[in-house]
Formats: C-alpha cells, structure tokens, sequence
C-alpha cells in the first residue's frame, strides 16, 4: 500500500469522513463516522479527533480538515473568506491549530442582489476538488439540506447561492398539511408525480401558494396520497433551478450545463429534475471532498512537509 | 329584544360561532366554541349542533352555516360552486339536511394560470358579508393560515388565490433552523425586523434562498434571535403581498387599496406589510361571515319562510 501523504477530514453537522491520501491524491484508506460536530460532546475536538482517525495508515502525514469544524459552534473559527474565492486564497488562509494537530479550511462567503450575506463551509471544498482547475467556467449545485450552486472559474468560485431547499422538504412532509396528505407509507418513487411537481416549480409563482395545489390536486383526485412527497420534492427542486438558473443567467453565466456533485439518491432527482429543464447534467460522484482538501494542502505546502 | 330571524353559524375546522340575528340583519346573540368540526366525535353533528346552539333565543328561525362543516370531513358535503360566483349562485346551491334541520352554504372553486384547482369554504361567505353587494371592484385579503385573496364585483367573486403563509410560519418557527435561531423567547414586536421582513418578500426572489436569509443575518449580527420570528413574518406576508399583487395585475384589477377583513393581530400585520408595499387598506372588522350569511340566506328566501 502506497504511503500516506495526507490524511483528509471532510468534518460536517452530523457526520466526518476521513481520508488517507498517497502523494498522488489517490484514497488509500478510508473511513465514514457519525462524530459529526453536532455529537462531540463538551468541545472534545481532540478527542473526537483521535477517535477518527485511530489505526488508520497515518505514518507522519499532516492533517486537514474542512467543513463546519470550522464553524463557531467547530473546533476553532475559521473565518469567511470572500468571492471570488480562489484554491491560492483558501490554502492561504487555513487555520492551523496548536502543534499542527490539524489545518482547517476557511468557509466561504459573498453577497446576494439584495445585500443579504450567503455563506458556505465544506462546499467550497468539494466544489474546488469536483470541478477541473483548469475549467473556464462551470455551473454546479451541491444538492442538500441547504443546496449551493456555484459559479467556478479557473479554479475560483466567482460566486454562489443558498437553497433550503432540503431542509423545506423534510419540514413540510414531517409537520405541514402536506404530511397530512402524504400519510405514511414510504411507497416506491412516482417518477410521474416528481416531473409534474418539477414542472410546476419551473414555472413562475409563489412558493406559498404553489404549495397549497398538493391539498386542490388532492381533492380534485389528480394527486394521489403517495405521489404527494415526490411532487413536493418536484415542486422545491424545480423551483430551485429555475431560481439558480435565473441567477446564473444574470451573472452572464450559461446555464445549459449543470455539474452535479453527489452520490445519493438526491443528486440522481436534481439530474432528472434538470432533464426536465431541458439543462443537461454532469453528474460527480467521487471523492470530491477529499480531492479538495488534496488540492488546497497542496498549494499550501503542507505536502512538501 | 328583538325576535330572531335567523341562527347563523360560522362552523370551521378548529371553532364554531353562532349568531343569531333579527329580521335587520343585527347579531341579536352571539357564542364561540371549540366544536370545530374537527372536535366532533363519531360524526355527531346533530349532537354538535343542539350544543352549540342551546339556551340561545332561537324562535322557530331557520338556521344557516358555512365554513368546513360542508366539507367531505364535514355533516354533509357541500359540492364547490365555480368562480365567478355571485350571491345568487351561492343561495341557489345550498345544501339542506332532511328536516331543514340546517342549511349549508357551498364551497368556491377556481383554477390558477397553471390550471390547478383552488378552493374556498368560508371564505366566500365572509367576502359576501364584507364587501359592499354594489361595489363594482373589490380587492380583499383574508389573512390566515391558508390566506386567500379575492376580486370581488357586484357582489360576485370573480375569481381568487390561496397562500399557505400562516402554516409556512408556524411550520419554518417550530420546526427548521428559523425556530432554533428565533429561541423561544416570545418577545414584543419588532416593527423593524418586520418591516425589513416585508421589504425582503416584496423583491424578486425564491423563498427558499430568501429563508436562508434568517441564518446568514444572524451570523453577520444584522438580526438578533428575538427578531426572527417577526422578520420571517414580515418576509412571507411581504411575498405574499408581491404574488397576489402580480396575480391582481394580470387579471386587469386596480392593486392600490385592499380591503383586509379580519380582527386579529395577524389582520393589523397584513394592513402594515400593505403600507410597506404602498398599498392602501381598508380594515373590516366587523362580523363578515354573519353577514354573509344572512345576506345568502335572505336571496334563498330562507327568512321568508
């Protein structure tokens, strides 16, 4: 097994994956843990931390973590670094902690239209490391409990945007009306539902009233109980691309073309939900996470050490 | 005092109000309860009904309700009239229960641009009371959980929009990342963090990267945690107010003044997002459905009897 050159944390709210990187940015080990932020108890970073990583092939290798580790309520405060926010910017401004127990990732941060602060801690990470450095310009979401696009140039996130979108879904299905409508029975996923409900969302209207056609379409008979969830999440996600393409598009930015990045079930529903939006999708899957991390420690000379 | 013409009650999901009124239309006596038709046990509406009217000074008046109480939840299902539907429409679709023991007024249907269903129950009756039967233009609100906006001439609704607002705030306050920013210290009203709420939802915008709004203010100290609640009020009335103004629009109707009917604090927030919008409001008070009903009831020829 090759030796490692780094060991990579992608520390999060609920979860840290941890990665041993050889000098080719090649994953040698890793490992998946619920420790996330939200469940190291009494700020016991460090033993949090030993806990991760423990019997891995560490060898002398420096560590690098980003994510909500470097949040207030994280291991210590990373602060925000501003858009444009390039791989140069991020590596120079990471944050290391006594005895080079570990270096972490500053968030990202930048201003909507109206003035209102946005911000982002972890995906600018994964986005550096999914996105090639030499691209000149890419469009990519990161779906989730709060979804990012992001504008990438050259190996700069120009700008993004915020979608709570996730966070919505599982709110209205768990304590709305809608959940009411929905019952309880998880069902297998009405691809017809999901499309109508994306196809709503792509057109134009208010959220708030939009939302209230789950309970007419109900009672008219053209939803059925378990179609309501997948034409929820229809209805969120399409409205959140024609939200994000709106926005790219008043950046100049071209929005036929949408990098995906994620492996789950959801990233699969944000490529149909953009084929129905006739935008074509660029779906990555690998360990985007761990190749950002690689990349920044990389230009921050943490490898040559 | 004066001998009662007619019993009219306001029978919804969660209450029930009883009127009685004299040949002029005046509430002679008057009694809320908590016998929404969700608290009836077993389908007992007979039993409900001989409750909730009991000891008032009845006579041998006829007796008229609307509201959910004609819903398929309901005593007995009331099918929809559809949009434009006029005083007439609403007499003359009365559904009586055997023995005239209650007459019950329909519901109202419509659909929006994208063709889907919208409805009313209740709603059309307090319209009916509240606005003027020779007004030829009328914009009215009904502020609420499900709030509805209505054009209102001749004494007929021409047409109407639902906004899930009031369920969107009480779901978003206890149950997502707003409610744990907003603690649970009720508070005083901030009539600048609403204010600055409303100024928010009347720009273009999605709702659900405006929401994420709460989070990055507070971060950036621009909103303390005991204004949250009252900037998330003020967003999703602001957006409300931006989608039934652009719905008012399109239908060739004048957005300037709107008649806001209801009694709440909820109903004075509306009349202020209406003046942040510079909009003019006409606040109505007083008791619409028992209006509305007596005015139904007297063109089905019910106080005749």
């Amino acid at each position: 097994m090759a030796a490692t050159a780094l060991v990579a944390i992608d520390w999060g709210t609920s979860s840290a994956r941890a990665f041993c990187l050889d000098a080719d940015g090649s994953v040698v080990a890793q490992r998946d843990t619920p420790l996330g932020v939200r469940h190291v108890r009494d700020g016991r970073f460090d033993a949090a931390l030993a806990k991760l990583i423990d019997g891995m092939p560490l060898g002398l290798a420096p560590r690098i973590a980003c994510g909500m580790v470097g949040s207030r309520q994280g291991w210590i405060e990373a602060p925000y670094v501003s858009c444009p926010a390039s791989l140069v910017a991020l590596a120079d401004h990471l944050v290391q902690l006594p005895f080079d127990v570990l270096a972490i990732v500053p968030g990202v941060e930048t201003r909507d239209v109206s003035g209102t602060p946005d911000v982002m801690r972890g995906e600018e990470t994964q986005l550096l490391g999914a996105v090639a450095i030499d691209a000149p310009s890419v469009l990519a979401v990161l779906p989730g409990t709060h979804s990012k696009w992001a504008r990438v140039e050259h190996g700069r996130i120009v700008d993004f945007t915020t979608f709570m979108t996730g966070e919505l879904y599982a709110v209205l299905l768990d304590h709305s009306m809608l959940g009411r409508l929905a019952g309880h029975e998880p069902g297998r996923f009405s691809r017809d539902a999901f499309s109508r409900g994306v196809a709503r969302g792509l057109r134009e209207g208010e959220l708030s009233h939009d939302l209230f056609g789950a309970r007419t379409l109900s009672l008219a008979g053209q939803l059925q109980s378990d179609e309501v969830a997948d034409w929820l999440s229809g209805l969120l996600i399409g409205r959140e691309i024609r939200g994000a393409r709106a926005w790219a598009i008043r950046a100049g930015a071209d929005p036929s073309v949408v990098h995906v990045i994620g492996r789950d079930t959801l990233a699969e529903r944000y490529a149909l939900a953009l084929g129905d939006a006739a935008i074509l999708s660029q779906r990555i899957t690998d360990h985007a996470a761990a190749r950002g991390l690689w990349r920044i420690a990389q230009r921050a000379g943490l490898l040559n050490a």
